[in-house]
């Protein structure tokens, strides 16, 4: 057995026995995925995944960077070099190399995960090691073969009620039409991502802002125009199920500028005589834009500020993003949210969901200003923080100002799509100790509990992503 | 029951015996409150209480805070418009609306307050919900209109030593003169509070330092008039039983000039003549003639910097201070503090309290300070982490490296009277629950633990905040 | 008894149970102690040590910093003072007083320390206080002057494999030279520390530089003889058994200039035309020049930032360095490390350990870092966090995202060489503790666990200063 029944649950028996009960009643709830970075075509497409190494190491930049953190380099893994043709790889040889490192996962979500998903999914009950590897590589390639390992039939064995996926503001969400088109009920949205169009520091940025006024047909050298078109954009967006925008800038810097100064900054930023400050402004100022536009149109905002990206400059040359190389730093919420906060926070229609990668902002930041403002919610913890201890910290450090009702639930933000049910359910298990411990040391009722776990789980995300439809 | 015997306890049987043991020895020691923001003038009229709502829910930021947080409108709360005349409101309606809204305090200290006051107060034993909002209403309506309800009552039933409230340093004290002369043995005493004076940010600075000179006959407009007029009302506030002095501003920065440049500094700022670094300066360099004149006078300084005051301003406009929209930033201490400690900080005779709002200053900057210099000491986690989870994490933070004698117990700093007796006593159990886990894992002897136990609900405080006479 | 078997293990008895079984097996493994800053003098004369005080008080920044926190004085601590004649002390008295205000160190990482060393060191089993203060002097001080208690003798019966001293680049090693013909068998080797010779601010750097050239032969008024000289010291050091090297800045900024702008810029600084900014980017493309010549000849190299030295000027003029007044500050990797990793961060032949005094950065910054750069590995938790509580938070905090393999094991990191098996017992007891519990909740094998108390504890300290050898 590679998943104990009880695992991630208080070691005390009484306190773990609550925690049994509370997850009993939530382990079985659909999963509401409302943030995620899945490619729809795999649900468009229905086609098999290849392999093993292909489906669990390749894509997986938590995976490639605990390898490349002892000394395994990206063509040992079967990376592909930006600047030369793509390689066939040795996919098994990728696997055993994978198989041989196991032991590095050791105490990282990521070993939960991956155990959850060979046993459940592909039903291996023996540890992945050196001398498993080929056992492993096997069984799993077997069952990627069948039609029970196809995307859709694995959204449905998963009990996915609804999945977002992440789309470009440009992107013409084809996969999306022909999901909609293919009669197949599995409810795959996508959400509005527009950083292409709104951060002056991407070097296609001028180039996609033209795009951008093909596509919508508005005049996007200018202010209003630019404004008009993302109105179009987010309204084919919701035509294909979006019900949420997502916003991806380092900084949670946000303002509030006059009509005037808006026109004065985006002329020069077409103009390209704007510097940098400009371009921090105009991030600023366009994330109180689409908070505006959320209170129009009922979109759900969230923005995700703190990644500093790409820390290795060889590594993006040769190999490109989101190759694990995507580094935390100190992120301010407090100043740099006020001037949204100041213009729209104390609207209730809005609903800004937050996330972090500085835990030290819990606490001292993100729980006081969503313990007060109706507009702020906290997204769940993130990224690095998508773990058990991480989540523990999330509720110790947000609830006692917070509540647990300007929190969210759970999002799994993964590409990586056979995981899915293991991420839910290690939030799940962890909500469920948190609550056993409260229960227990009687700050909480067992009734009251009972009635948080199913919010955490399901009822939470349903309504703050406004899933309800 | 609303509130369990073993509450806050650990939850692993040895180890909640142990801290039972030593809660039973605490929990019926006097009450020391050396710092809060109580109304002298409740204790010199002792008048009752109008009603619920009145008492329990329009004066306290916590609760305000939460209910804002979910979309509840201040109108919806009885909040009166700075900018209307103050209507009268339904109580009733305002405490269902509080009472329907339940719920959203689980899992935060309101909520353990709360319970403590409505069970040990009000002897209700069912939770608060819509279905019970009514007979809670007319439960501590009833109770209010009791003599044994009257603040003076409740004072001796809360069984308080001491109790300091907050004044202005303008304040004329007629409260306190009037307790004095009442005959009523409760002893209430102010603490010094210059803020209004001594924050040239302040829109009245140059009006009060006028109220300053009149009401001391020193001509404020030197430099060597406004410290003496400063040392003036010290004297005055210490007639009025005060011990201590308390500062509130944003920045723990601190100065030590030259007396001819303090000079320079405050002709400016008299004359209209200065700028932002310059008040930044005056502030800082205040704070260490405050700590020399504690050397002279006696007097125990406090300072809590960190709080953004009044994050959204609109709030503030139409309803003013104090309504939940204060916000923590992050704070330094190691360099902001070095000028007052290297002019004053080895010497014994000055007790300079700090208080934080960035957690992550305990054991990086505070303990390590307080841990070497004598005349600083920490004072306990403050508003928003004056929880039960902010306690823990206080003392697992600090205690490694300043150790428990260089803490001084708890503080309620409430404005909230009825909730004294709770505050204190989930101070009392979460310090007693740590000790429990140190005895239980044989880092404290137990009769180590029941003496600390003791000092840090009980000596601590009265030693260091100088009440013992 | 002062020690209990169980200290410092979970209160669960079935995890206590599993963390017993964990430590049975790390407990009698040699120790590694691969960074510290015991004299390589003692090794060399085997003279006794004098008495207890000058032992155990007298020396230990941890002991004084405490003391002089409630109001000791170093004077009544037998400090000598830098412009007076050192006086003789009165030993016993200086004892006296540290036993008088024990109780000051509950809770304290010192205080377990202490009664480790008092009780398997010194036979004492009765806790040190005012009353036994005279039993504990002359138990100690009789024992000092057995053979038993000379420094070598101690070193075997501690059970050392190796014990790594600090030395400044200038030293000639004179110790370490007279151990290696001495014929003890004890390994005590040498680590190259050069921040004398390498940080502008030092006012001895100029004359350090000439020192430099006059030891080495190298022209050291030349960026190229600077670099030479130092490989020369480094090649020196390394025949006096060093393996690693130290580096002590307050901040962790790394440079990659050009050749020329290195060559522009050592110009400057040895022509006493450079500023403040020329000196910090000395430092910093200084330790990417450390970073090269570690991937040439194989030396581990450390980097520690992060500390204010000296917070109190008055303690640095009168009584020098070390004396407790180091305070921990704010401190940045992520921007700061980034020239350094861009340039050789990717090279498996460099090992750069990191330490941190900002616990803040742990999750947020140097397990992300560390969980990708394979040069990158994590010191244990250091000075004020080398304590229980300290090493818990370090790996709940950065085990989830770099595991347990970019850790290497613990350092005493201590000028108190009675206290080395207490610090190190200290240590396996947490690491055990912390696997325990997840061994319990299900996140580790029980077999997994075993081998990772065995790494933590001897094979990761071995392996990563490489000290196989």
């Amino acid at each position: 057995m590679l998943n104990h029944p009880d695992r991630l649950f208080p070691t005390d028996t009484n306190v773990r026995a609550i925690a049994r009960a509370l997850y009993e009643t939530v382990e079985g709830l659909p999963i509401i995925s409302p943030h995620g970075h899945t490619d729809p075509k795999w649900f468009a497409d229905n086609a098999a995944f290849s392999d093993p190494a292909s489906l669990l190491v390749v894509p997986d930049h938590y995976v490639l960077r605990m390898l490349f953190s002892q000394g395994i380099t990206p063509e040992q893994l079967g990376l592909a070099r930006l600047d030369e043709d793509a390689l066939e790889f040795d996919t098994e040889a990728v696997w055993a190399n994978f198989a041989d490192n196991y032991h590095l996962f050791r105490g990282t979500p990521t070993r939960v995960w991956l155990d959850h998903t060979f046993e459940t999914l592909f039903n291996l009950d023996v540890p992945l090691s050196s001398s498993t590897a080929k056992l492993y590589f096997q069984t799993i390639n077997r069952s990627l073969s069948q039609a029970a390992f196809r995307p859709r039939a694995m959204f449905e064995r998963f009990n996915i009620e609804v999945l977002a996926t992440t789309e470009s503001a440009l992107d013409d969400l084809a996969s999306h039409a022909a999901l909609a088109g293919s009669g197949w009920p599995g409810r795959v949205i996508t959400t509005y991502r527009p950083d292409a169009i709104s951060d002056p520091d991407d070097s296609n940025f001028r180039h996609n802002l033209e795009t951008l006024g093909e596509i919508t047909d508005c005049d996007t050298a200018s202010w209003a125009g630019y404004l008009e078109a993302h109105r179009k954009r987010r309204a084919f967006f919701r035509d294909h199920g979006a019900t949420a925008t997502d916003h991806g800038f380092g900084s949670a810097g946000t303002a509030d500028l006059s009509e005037a100064e808006c026109e004065a900054l985006f002329t020069r930023i077409v103009a390209n005589s704007s510097d940098d400050s400009d371009h921090a402004l105009f991030r600023a100022q366009f994330l109180t834009e689409m908070a505006k536009m959320s209170i129009e149109d009922g979109m759900v905002m969230q923005i995700h500020p703190g990644s500093m990206r790409n820390h290795n400059s060889s590594i993006l040359t040769r190999y490109g993003r989101d190759k694990g190389f995507d580094i935390p730093t100190r992120t301010d919420y407090v100043a740099a949210l006020r001037p949204l906060l100041n213009r729209v926070g104390m609207n209730s229609q809005l609903t800004l969901i937050v996330f972090t990668l500085d835990e030290t902002t819990y606490g001292r930041e993100l729980a006081p200003l969503a313990g007060v403002y109706p507009a702020l919610k906290l997204g769940p913890p993130w990224w690095f923080f998508d773990s058990p201890d991480g989540m523990m910290r999330f509720r110790e450090q947000t609830t006692e100002t917070a509540g647990f009702y300007n929190t969210v639930g759970f999002n799994d933000d993964t590409r990586a799509f056979p995981s899915i049910p293991a991420r839910h359910d290690m939030a799940r298990r962890v909500d469920c100790a948190y609550l056993a411990q409260r229960v227990a040391d009687h700050r909480l009722r067992e009734s009251e509990a009972h009635e948080i776990a199913r919010d955490l789980a399901y009822e939470l995300p349903r309504k703050n992503y406004r899933l309800m439809g």
